[in-house]
């Protein structure tokens, strides 16, 4: 998509990336974004799930949240999504990095109300965090629908920034004997743990129990 | 610490925890912060690293950044660190969370001049990313000391919020033959991959070579 003024990256240009695909890849790939928004004049920055439907992010929570609240009055949202890859060692303390991919979407947000879009919405975001969670669960009843806000955000303007690669230090750092490199970071799946009222004839479903996140640029 | 208007959990009150080991721990474990300021009137949320010295959180980068200039005129920011601990998997959709640990702190950035807390700050960036590195790397030199501009963030504002443990359900539900339970996540540390200028004789140190991050609640 076309960077905006809100958009462009200034610092580390040659790290910005306004492909669409790249950014969906980054969005689907992390579980939680950060909301940013003002409220009485201050800024607030507030970490939720959240899912994605073609060009829409979407997020939800109860109707009293005062983040959903303050978002229903069509303010500006900064929405931020960060995964960390690796920390990247230098031979110099200046030039220690991180490798790393976000994605910064600007935009207002609306809320869902027509009943279809709310319920693939919400079906987006319980697969966004186990994929074919949603057709083995209960859905949600009408209590439930009601009692859920769901907003959108239309994916117009957001770019990604990434770094990948060794470290780069100044040349004549080369020299000196120190240790330099990458140390990759993933985030990995423990064994699942049941839930103590879980009977015991219940087995865990294959797609739990090998249950991955996609990983890497 | 005392909660504030700002601070206070009032969603799921339950999580809140205002207790300043408990805040730190989860400071000093988490690798990226979040910040958000407003800027034109705009929200915006960039990721960066950070390190903690005492009750200051410490920010750095280049005297361009738009964010440090930003920050640099003294106005309100918030800053949010989220550990992601685990999927929640409920019977219901509904009921579907994650385990998280988050601080959320409000304040005004000041810009640090002593040269000596400067030097502590930029020590407390490197060791927070690894420990024990900043003694075996080249330290800055008087260009980059004035090319990083370093702020800090008094730690007297803020507020952790944490879910752990199972799904909890609404009580017809737990006769539901769904599989439910939580899948922990964790960040790991793959085999580090060495820079493609490092001399063969330059071999790893044990503590880079057993690095992992502190883990859980």
């Amino acid at each position: 998509m076309q960077p905006t003024s809100r958009t462009q990256i200034r610092r580390a240009p040659q790290r910005g990336d306004y492909d669409r695909a790249v950014i969906h890849h980054i969005l689907d790939e992390a579980l939680v974004c950060h909301v940013g928004f003002i409220a009485d004049g201050q800024p607030f920055v507030i970490p939720t799930a959240y899912g994605r439907l073609e060009d829409q992010l979407y997020i939800h929570g109860s109707p009293a949240s005062r983040m959903l609240q303050s978002l229903q009055t069509h303010i500006d949202v900064c929405v931020t999504v960060t995964l960390l890859d690796g920390l990247v060692l230098a031979r110099s303390a200046y030039h220690h990095s991180m490798n790393y991919r976000s994605v910064v979407l600007f935009g207002t947000a609306t809320t869902v109300t027509d009943p279809a879009e709310k319920w693939q919405a919400l079906k987006a975001f319980t697969d966004h965090v186990v994929p074919q969670r949603w057709s083995e669960v209960r859905p949600p009843n009408p209590q439930e629908l009601q009692g859920t806000l769901v907003l959108a955000l239309p994916l117009t303007e957001a770019s990604a920034k990434i770094r990948t690669g060794p470290p780069l230090d100044d040349e004549d750092d080369y020299q000196l004997p120190v240790w330099a490199g990458v140390l990759p970071l993933q985030l990995t799946v423990n064994p699942p743990r049941r839930d103590p009222r879980l009977p015991a004839e219940i087995t865990i479903p294959n797609h739990i129990q090998n249950y991955t996140r996609p990983t890497g640029p």
